[in-house]
């Protein structure tokens, strides 16, 4: 790309009339809906940005890297605008979604549980708005430039950060965007922004318009970003024509921009004529329709006045009858979606679809479904969830106890400038890091402190209440007070699918204080494909041992260690307290196996491990959050307060793997024993 | 190790009395098998030690390598000491075999095969004796030097090299050690050698006892070797008393020695008596016995009057009436070896025995068998032929190609310095070596020209005559001229146990012109203990991908192109012909893994892959075996070297996968169809 074109004249006389971009109607929309971005400056800081992410990019990494990963999906090495080309390239469609950033701490922790949920529908990448007024930049929760970093870091999404350029040194957009490449994003949407006063000036030397922040962020950052631009299929209401538009579109694109996403608008033949005219002007890069899906009449309304969109009179006789009906109204406009999205795809010039969510789920996922786009089972790239930071995309193998926390264990990890691809365990590997910030919203629960009282208990009376809750947990029961308890402190979701495979069984050793945190079932060979344990890609087969983990008395730990002699070698086992104290039986402290997958023309996968260095390092962590999460629930000197504080100082961490993964699982085997000898006559014990 | 020790002034006062050594009494042995060391100077010198080898040690490559290999054998990485300390706490007997270099180059060739024979018994070391009148350090074939490499290298075998000192330079010695070194060597024997003259004259400031040679060895290289030394039972006859040659084992030991290997001796009371009295002098290393089992009434004789070792009465009462029945003599060698041996080992001072075997097989590995000391069923470490230079110990991953020509793949990657032990085919891997040097003779085939020709033909009238011989070999069915197939150019032993698997569709397919070099059955979880199939550590189970390769005619192939395509993406496949035309459907050249195990505790390990960069470097050394072993058989332009000359140039090297592990082999079916097809009628080929 070169980037040393030299400003064009006109770039300089296009003279004063604002040139409106998206930002500016986005940000309206959220002010209908109630969602204006206030800062409050009294949030704490999360630490996560001065962690100061390594600089090296994913291709350095893999290059300085001894041992080559197998490229398990493409997808996930691709830069956006590759997998873009290869989707249309393979005619496979795709659709985004936009969110823009939470006004509250709380409300970031509810967007990044919905960027969870929305994410399992296979979006192409979702993009987050930007808005001066929000300080942005910042390292707050509510920032845009924190929410794209959590995104991607956190979330595994590919991410799009809007960055507008209006108002702002270049100084200040240098260090937006070098901070942006340190947190790991790789994709910027430039946008000129909405001025401060009501009349646009041209400022001397600065930023004036969207093309200017294309430019520069080519000149400075090379081709490290994917850059998008906004398009405006009926032409700005305020341009001078939609021509001007196009023109103006086509500036944008040569000075560096990779694709292009519009305005919204209410016709498909608006936006398949605006893609015809922009071919005809020669802007050959993908453009993506934005898609509005109505919510509510009012917000509708709003933005016909202020926007100066035009609403169809077709739509508007179908509206008026029903306004004073919301629910008419959704169904109306997921149905109007649906009905221009079908006519789009059809048409053969759309490859994906943009969605302006409104930090909304439901009308966007029904609209997706219908069409057919929303992907009800999305294939796994490996058994745990991704990251999409560059230098994690060629991580491959992680220890299987951060296996409900994955977001602990990529916060942890984040100072790892190179991640061990080939194999885990390396003494050269660097440390973990301390967890001490288990306030930070993308780690935090999605409970609030009331529902897990409710959950846990108000008041636990002896140790048997606590073997309650995780046997409830289990069984999806509720409990005494009639609270279901829908999380655990290692466990903030129900059970996967797959561990509710063991679901009997784990009921019937948590009943009896065998305290389960992490496990899985064996698997002799499925199919890559199979809807519970299955992972990577088609053609393949994946394998499993048999694993358990459990918080224990150190009575029960006594028999357990009796039970145990009779299964070597066949059982592996780690069992350590909040001291330290381990005892194990792996050879020479070798890393163990635990999920593997075959697949065509590759080297093997495996994916999962049990690591005897990082289980400590994993056992400081699973300790700790008996007193971060649940007994700081209680009074100081409480009895409940009490009860968790002896079983974190006294209980032992245990884990257990079944190496004869074609057999039957004989860990419940062993669990068995253990109280057999524990309920045997003191007499035979010996 | 306290290397600084100062000479002790009785070292310098020992006086003129020679010290005969082993290395004195096994030259005379080998007078008496008409095997004295004569050089001859004429034959071509191998390029092997030009290679120079790295320097570095198996220890630094482990540490520099950024993936640790899970580690299968520690066998293969302890280093001699190590290994006979933890034999000795577990109580597993070893035994060791000791050779000495033979006279000619085709001694050399049979030596190396007779290696790889005996060492599939399991020797824990041998150890190969140094003549200086036999020019030992040199690069000739027939030096130690070069049959101890080869055996460390080329056949994997812990192995010791004699050195002796007397009347050489401390630059010529410490010459010898660091070529030693250089050349993978970790243990030497230290002796002192016979003087020139009859009389033993003290040099001044040289070598005048074996106590000196480990004094520099240890001054000069630390602790990297291991250092043996050697003992006498009975006391030297020539020596002052037995107390004061136990008083010189002593010192040998203290100066650095590992352990001791004793001259030979006919009571096991005898031995008994010395490993009592050396630990009463507090030495306190493992002593081996040094075991000769008696061939013959002559060889017999004469070692008594050279070596003034007693033959006990009752023996000889026994041998005398038999004396003319050499078959008697041996029986009775072998029946009276076992005897002491048994007595020995039942002593519990005895952790493991060596054998002086003279460079034959029967009686030694009889006596082994007796003793229940011969592995019949070798744990294979891995399913390859494992090398054991230092910085191969982690070597865990080859391309199968080699499979049938370890020796070959070894040489090709001597010059390696560090080995791909997380994944193969990186890229940064340095390229194969060329192979020209088809006549070196640990590369060479077993069998002469003469041999040769009759296994493939005086007369080759037409390719059928090839596809022949192919198939003959794999049958074992004598060919026209009555003679048996039992090698190939590809293959130079006759088919592996698990290649016979497939015997009936090799034999089927190579009658029609599918010429197999390579192959494996596909293996769904067999134990690692399979007695065929079988390797790695007890307790974990082994898989295999079916693979095939063959030379075909272009014909062919235009066949097998269009039959492949039913099998996407089920079997992968690499074609190429001899000018590098290449046609694989290999996704982005990565390796398939082709062999992989699953062990208790560890992670999983693929020591074999389909590599597709190898693969073009094996192409030429396969095609260019045709010419190299094959067609140079006839004279020039004659009609079989021209029949040889047109396959070499026409026909195709095809590999194909069947990565569908755990259903039936489908590649024979792939053949069938290809056959099918190009029997159908033109009209249906399309």
């Amino acid at each position: 790309i070169n980037n040393e074109k030299k400003l064009k004249p006109d770039d300089c006389v296009r003279g004063n009339i604002p040139r409106p971009n998206l930002t500016f109607t986005l940000c309206f929309l959220k002010t209908m809906v109630n969602q204006v971005q206030r800062m409050d400056g009294g949030s704490q800081a999360p630490k996560s940005d001065s962690s100061g992410a390594s600089n090296s990019g994913g291709e350095s990494s893999k290059e300085s890297s001894r041992c080559s990963t197998p490229l398990l999906d493409a997808d996930r090495a691709d830069r956006l605008r590759e997998k873009m080309k290869r989707r249309i390239e393979s005619g496979d469609r795709w659709f985004s979604l936009e969110f823009f950033p939470p006004r509250t701490s709380s409300g970031a922790v509810n967007l990044i549980s919905r960027f969870d949920r929305m994410g399992s529908g296979g979006p192409l990448f979702i993009d987050i708005t930007w808005h001066p007024a929000g300080d942005p930049g910042s390292d707050k929760e509510t920032s845009s430039m924190m929410i794209a970093s959590t995104a991607v870091n956190y979330c595994g999404l590919e991410s799009v950060l809007h960055l507008t350029c209006c108002n702002q040194t270049k100084d200040q957009i240098t260090a937006h965007l070098a901070k942006a490449k340190r947190l790991g994003l790789k994709n910027i949407m430039a946008l000129r922004g909405d001025p401060l006063a009501d009349v646009w000036e041209e400022e001397e030397c600065g930023f004036n318009y969207a093309t200017d922040l294309v430019k520069h962020i080519r000149w400075e950052f090379g081709d490290y970003f994917d850059i998008c631009v906004a398009g405006y299929p009926t032409g700005h209401p305020e341009a001078e024509s939609y021509e001007a538009d196009l023109k103006y579109l086509k500036e944008k694109v040569d000075a560096g921009a990779d694709f292009v996403i519009t305005q919204l608008f209410f016709r498909a033949e608006t936006f398949l004529k605006f893609v015809k005219d922009c071919r005809a002007v020669g802007i050959t890069c993908p453009i993506l329709p934005g898609i509005f899906p109505i919510q509510g009449y009012q917000s509708l309304r709003q933005l016909v006045k202020l926007s100066k969109l035009e609403v169809p009179e077709a739509m508007m006789q179908v509206i008026e009858p029903i306004k004073d009906n919301d629910a008419a109204i959704r169904n109306y406009g997921i149905q109007q979606a649906v009905d221009m999205c079908k006519v789009l795809l059809q048409s053969g010039d759309v490859p994906g679809l943009h969605f302006y969510t409104l930090n909304r789920e439901v009308a966007t996922m029904e609209v997706l479904k219908q069409l057919g786009l929303w992907n009800e089972d999305p294939r796994r790239p490996l058994p745990w969830a991704v990251s999409a930071h560059p230098k994690r995309k060629v991580e491959d193998v992680r220890p299987i106890f951060w296996a409900s926390r994955p977001k602990s264990y990529i916060y942890r990890t984040q100072e790892w400038d190179e991640f061990p691809n080939g194999r885990w365990g390396n003494s050269s590997s660097p440390a973990f890091g301390e967890l001490n910030d288990y306030y930070l919203f993308y780690l935090k629960s999605k409970s609030s402190k009331e529902a897990l009282v409710k959950m846990w208990g108000e008041e636990l009376m002896s140790e048997e209440s606590v073997f309650e809750v995780f046997t409830n947990y289990i069984t999806t029961q509720p409990n005494r007070n009639g609270h279901k308890v829908m999380c655990l402190p290692w466990n903030d979701d129900p059970l996967a699918p797959e561990t509710n495979l063991l679901k009997g069984e784990l009921e019937k050793v948590n009943r009896r204080g065998v305290l389960t945190i992490n496990s899985q079932p064996n698997i002799n060979g499925k199919p890559s494909s199979d809807p519970i344990v299955g992972w990577g890609p088609p053609g393949g087969y994946v394998f499993q041992k048999a694993y358990l983990e459990f918080f224990t008395s150190s009575e029960n730990v006594t028999a357990l260690l009796k039970v145990l002699k009779k299964y070597e070698p066949r059982v592996n086992y780690h069992i350590v307290n909040v001291q330290g104290k381990n005892i194990t039986n792996a050879p020479e402290m070798q890393p163990n196996a635990v999920t593997w997958g075959i697949f065509p023309g590759r080297e093997i996968v495996q994916p999962t491990v049990v690591d005897p260095v990082s289980f400590m390092y994993w056992k400081d962590e699973a300790f700790g959050l008996w007193i971060e999460q649940w007994a700081k629930l209680y009074e100081d000197e409480s009895p409940s307060r009490m009860i968790i504080q002896y079983i974190h100082d006294n209980y032992y961490l245990v884990n257990l793997v079944d190496n004869d993964f074609p057999l039957e699982n004989c860990l419940w085997q062993v669990i068995d024993d253990m109280f057999d000898l524990l309920d045997a006559p003191p007499v035979t014990v010996e």
